[in-house]
């Protein structure tokens, strides 16, 4: 089983993705770095709740979505 | 719609109570403070993924679980 931060990083890219954004305007849209998201999703930021939230707010999508382990349809 | 940390915390303690634990027994558990898991169910603490994810281990539950908003049975 991936760990917690490999789980979210994979959810987290995949959402973005699907969305067509960059991570620059992901960045953007949260108020957060473009160095600081490349680096979430390369799994080397233990990453806090109130970031997370601030992420799925951006990607429209449930926190605990971003969580989830089982393989995501779409 | 509460905040992130608050549905955390409110989780947590849901699943620590069903399962008869004392914040000190879950601290033991988690190998985190007692005071840290006091201050997590009040929301004083930005938790972040990796101790989110011990305390999900030790209450045997899905960490993407402890981030639903939805009204939990039991």
């Amino acid at each position: 089983m991936p760990d917690l931060l490999t789980v979210f990083a994979r959810n987290m890219k995949h959402h973005r993705t699907s969305l067509g954004l960059s991570q620059e305007e992901l960045a953007h849209k949260t108020d957060l770095h473009r160095t600081y998201i490349g680096s979430v999703e390369r799994c080397e930021r233990n990453i806090s709740l109130r970031n997370l939230e601030k992420i799925a707010v951006a990607l429209g999508v449930e926190p605990s979505k971003l969580l989830a382990q089982k393989k995501m349809g779409n």
